[in-house]
């Protein structure tokens, strides 16, 4: 009997995942928050999640991490579900930008002035602005609930130790965020939305929980292994088409070119990716390349993408 | 009977073009050549080819226009058959840029100083620096030849009012490609390489040929109608990469939000745009929005992938 | 007997003046700050002191107005006196930027990241984080002293509704500020700096007053009224230099090339400048062009340095 | 009796000249012209030129060097004296901009298009579109003729081999011309300008050549040893002012601040300033530091300016 996909990947996982190891020592695991520098700089693990729930997983894919970047997906598609398109994009817009994740340059070159789009930091700060709730603590709670909900663990949990220390080094954020109120683009008290952003980089999960995320963004919003419809498909469309466009920072144009499928990623070292229909990848992998991507972990993905002809163009 | 897909479209064509009619009234003809601003004004037209050989049409779907930066993702392909991956990202990037078509901005923020992509005219220029051929008519002929096989159309010809009135006020291209020779990523002759540059941009279409030529890319590289492959598949994977990440200047991210399909477009008002594995389509519509793509043809390409669920995230 | 100067100068002034009112209506009241708004948009005045303790002065040279940007010049020649070069010019370039005062752009075009000048906002802020002092109040308090010991008025004070106005739609400045302390050129507390420097901002002054200070830089450091040295010649030579290269903020090179004195404005309408050895001349003028300098206090100051001959070049 | 100025500036420069010598192992000879290359490395000289005809004068200034930026000064003199103030004006602002002198940046970013200053490269070629002349030698030649006047030195030439190889490589300034000939602020076929421009650039001189052109700017326009006024004052009161504000690249505020004098240089190492109303003086040092200017020659004249008490401010 010939052995299905899952099995297969099983069987193959260990090697491609042998085979990107070298790369972790041409990484740097992110220094820019002292917190996060303290991630394992040599792991690399991952899991992938089929509609089934059948599961295959190679290397450290157990350990915890903070979400960061990859939250930017979630708070959007949830400020869409508050507000609606058209108000969330007539605060933010929908380009890629091909800049470093952390320039203020096209904040300032371009008319309006509002950020380029949401996976960028001032996207994702005026983002976060838009999250409905009374106080930043309300806010943040229904990120982290909605996110429990999408990964099934309830267990879901801020590490206070990484929001602490993003919150007290995060001048660079501030800095975004006074430009953007200054512009108008940003509306209530400056540190409450900071606060409402810095918690939901530093929502703590494991390769399973992203595989799971991601599963949802693969079926078009519906669980697969619920059958519960949680996010609305247009918005799942949306968020899949910015991962594609802009969720590698400036390095989604190559991703596209060669692993060719939607993906987000963080600083931490993770990457959220899926196969349309079929599988929610999580990755793990602290050491990043220059472009703030895991080293390791792109070198994975671009494996099994090519292995396994995943690429959706 | 149920009708077939096809004949579905072909009864609401003309409605949708109806109700995209207006936004004609909104755009502008491009002037910065002389010999574009001649282009029909309130033209609107639409032409969708199947696998089956079958076609829609609509409007002004006849006319002939000249491909401008739609013949950019053909000189890519030919470039990468002639040189290969490897060669041709070493001079060109992969990166969308957010910035508008005519900004040198991006060639001096970034190092080492290559063109962020091949849809942009510093990256185009680039790669009809590396097409094949001994002569610039050599390697223009090569490409006129490329798309007559394309689109099964031994009679395209360069429109050669255009293609002199182009090159004779080129002078931001000029600027551009002198600055791609001082910073060595141009080799050769540079009014050479603007010879062939503007000979493809002058190469004239109608609808017909544009969808014929994209079956071709919706089809992996094979024209569907001979059986013939003509590009490799791989190859028809990096164009369509790239014609979702940056075909649409810089308003390929709301394109691909309010369109989901890789595309590409012309100041001329065409566009090439595609369904995986099903159609191919040409559009004209020569008033352009600011961003510079036909203002009509996206209102319309944008009716017809909501009305029949194309997106592709 | 022949008129003395200053004789000649009383008699021509008014109507120097008078030609120069039609100007205000061109112009427009800073209106960022709420607090500035209030000005008198139709006001002009000027005050000439020479170094007899003679003065001429027109118009409206009475009404009292804050500092602003004007301020900048006293508190980088304090951080010298403070500090010494080598250690201010270690945070603070010496280039003039050709930018709108409100940019951000230079911050993080050039390396290693420091404010082009101490005349621009980013650099002033940076400036005011090196006057020496065990809190924010005790700082400010010394920079006010510093100006009554320059201006002989002991009753200059703060406009604490501007100041209040300021610190609380300083969203720019806390942006700016913020991008300084994540590029580790600001040391210290945020906030507290930005209060030393919204305070310096808010000093509110007359013609007299500036005209008194500007005579002690005309005469390199002494006040010639009273005899006293009150800044070192070297300190005097920089301030005057960084007044000739980036005073007036981004038409500093065309105040240079029709006026030919140093200078600063501020937003709030005021100009200090002086003749070398000669004169310090005190301006308000609240409507203010593009370049956000008082239109009728530059077109007044031109007629005088052409009639008298008076451009240090 | 005591020693003149002249007599105790000869006893000291020798010395003064020697202290600045080692700064010429930390500089680079200009490369991006090949025949600029050639220029020997470790040469440094100086004249110094009075009223009275009387110089002193310091290791290699007798050697021979091509003018490069420093004809900037006076090609703008003479499009002045060609044309007017406004016309000259009209297409080339007033404005420093610390940018690197190769950057195009700014022509992108300011409104309306038009060049900063005419001491940066796209200043000066838009400069040489003003100099009256019915072809590109009658141009060439009238400055030429107009260099030999105000050098008192009939047998100024152009090196022809340093023209040809600026020619031949001097894509940068091709790409600047073009880009400004699309803008609308060049008329003219585009080559021809650039052949004026590249001529002026390759008048040869040495330090005495530079001294008596000098010293004509210094004394107003009269050339103080014929008597003969060769510039009208106004014209060198605007050549004076940009010398202060931009004639040393992006090191133009340093200079300013350091030295204190009207100066130009050029990527030869050449240097052009004066002491006005008392000197003229020419510096060669090809070995440049990195913003372009003579590393050995910088340090000289701060050296002697500190020493002299000859700032301007």
């Amino acid at each position: 009997m010939r052995p299905t996909e899952i099995e297969a990947i099983r069987q193959q996982l260990p090697g491609w995942l042998e085979a990107s190891l070298p790369c972790v020592s041409r990484g740097k695991v992110a220094a820019y928050i002292p917190e996060l520098s303290k991630a394992p700089h040599a792991a690399l693990g991952i899991t992938l999640l089929n509609t089934m729930g059948e599961s295959a997983t190679a290397g450290d894919c157990g350990l915890r991490f903070t979400m960061q970047s990859i939250s930017k997906v979630f708070t959007l598609i949830l400020a869409l579900m508050d507000n609606g398109e058209d108000a969330v994009f007539s605060k933010v817009g929908m380009e890629p930008t091909g800049d470093n994740f952390n320039s203020m340059l096209k904040l300032e070159l371009v008319r309006p002035g509002i950020p380029f789009n949401p996976m960028i930091n001032a996207g994702a700060i005026t983002v976060s602005s838009l999250i409905h709730g009374d106080s930043p603590s309300e806010k943040s709670d229904r990120i982290l609930q909605f996110l429990q909900e999408l990964s099934g663990n309830a267990g879901l949990e801020y590490d206070l130790g990484v929001y602490r220390s993003e919150s007290e080094t995060g001048n660079l954020n501030r800095s975004i965020a006074f430009f953007l109120k200054e512009n108008g683009v940003l509306s209530g008290n400056v540190e409450e939305v900071l606060e409402v952003y810095f918690r939901h980089c530093s929502i703590a999960v494991n390769c399973a929980d992203l595989a799971r995320m991601a599963l949802v963004l693969a079926c078009s919003g519906t669980d697969p292994l619920t059958g519960n419809t949680l996010i609305p498909r247009r918005y799942v469309q949306i968020a899949r088409t910015f991962m594609t466009t802009c969720g590698m920072y400036n390095a989604s144009g190559e991703f596209a070119i060669q692993v060719g499928l939607p993906a987000k990623s963080g600083v931490s070292g993770g990457i959220l990716t899926f196969v349309p229909g079929r599988y929610g990848i999580g990755v793990l992998g602290p050491a990043l390349n220059d472009k703030g991507n895991s080293y390791a972990g792109v070198h994975l993905l671009q494996t099994i993408s090519r292995e396994m002809n995943w690429s959706i163009f």
